[in-house]
């Protein structure tokens, strides 16, 4: 593996540590010292890529919104369901998103920027949804802006909703009942009757992301 | 002053003082002894209405629901308009919303009970709903108790979100947005068309509670 291969590979296993233990123990009682445990990494390592507890926070914000590839469609709208259906489906296992969301949701006694986090999501839901408009699948009263705040803030609170009850367990149900509640205000006719707002769709898309991922590791 | 009238009195300064704690502190990091000073008053006062910081902060999310009063309306699903609205304005500086909107959200390292917050906010709404129904307001289609679900948490996201970018400032704007896009998929048309979602009715209704809540009390 090449030098650069591998300091990729290290601080990948870093922040899927640190998500981790923000998952667990939230940012204020989360320590450097636990995330070395979990890590099985030295001191130096860690430094070398995260100066501080925030950098560590900020970067497992920052690689949440990234980490959401979904594969092209035929309608625009459809993609911007299944991200929602690929993240509602990894908030059960995944430790990186586990641990971004509950960074974003938390107040707690820091001074932590969740602003970004929050904005982040809402640029990548709002260049969706704009593509989509200009494709023609968005109603014209659609404000693409509001829409995506909108579609970001309610998403934040049906994952608190769905942890609190069952661990996330029900996520994707809720998020298609939210689906089914706001698209016919978002989408033309045409477009609403196509949509597959199915709640096993995360489950199946990631499957997909996985078997894709394995295979151009072994090309490579 | 009865000997009852002064001790549901006490009980309420308690409890707004402990509500405040916790939108400052958060659960953890809150002590019965701040709760004191700010209530400027003694531990036997306290301990006579609360055994411990969790029954002060279960007392603080159920007082939560009981306090959003709305006036009735010819359309029932305008109360439920009302609340939702009445609440975002009030989390702007009531000291309870406040708080109990912090004790909702967070984790934080406590085994508090926050289904229950969560499930009487859906109890309360799934009431309003089942009755605009049976009185014909709201589409066939609907699943009052599934809709209930998605309204409550939807809101908790949205809130935060209001809460990180502006301290809830705009909270009511954004929850117009939200019944601009959900109302059309739960309303009957004759309804939706009379509906009045204005961001600025929480500040309006709130004022003639207050001043219902002021007349009533000079007359007693």
């Amino acid at each position: 593996m090449a030098q650069q291969d591998r300091a990729i590979k290290t601080r990948r296993v870093i922040l899927e540590a640190a998500a981790s233990v923000f998952d667990e123990l939230g940012y204020d009682r989360a320590t450097i010292a636990e995330v070395l445990e979990r890590a099985g990494m030295t001191k130096g390592a860690l430094y070398f890529h995260f100066a501080s507890k925030e950098q560590l926070a900020l970067a497992v914000l920052e690689e949440q919104v990234i980490d959401i590839a979904v594969a092209p469609q035929k309608i625009k709208l459809q993609e911007f369901v299944d991200a929602g259906q690929i993240l509602s489906f990894r908030l059960r296992s995944d430790p990186l998103q586990r641990g971004a969301a509950r960074l974003s949701v938390e107040q707690g006694a820091n001074r932590l920027d969740r602003n970004q986090s929050m904005m982040s999501w809402a640029a990548f839901v709002e260049s969706l949804l704009a593509e989509a408009k200009e494709r023609g699948e968005v109603l014209d009263s659609v404000d693409v802006r509001e829409t995506a705040e909108l579609i970001c803030g309610a998403f934040a609170g049906l994952q608190i909703m769905s942890k609190v009850l069952t661990d996330h367990a029900d996520l994707c149900r809720r998020l298609t009942v939210f689906h089914e509640h706001i698209m016919p205000s978002i989408a033309v006719p045409a477009i609403l009757a196509r949509l597959d707002l199915d709640p096993e769709r995360g489950a199946k898309l990631d499957a997909e992301i996985q078997a894709r991922a394995l295979a151009e590791g072994e090309a490579a």
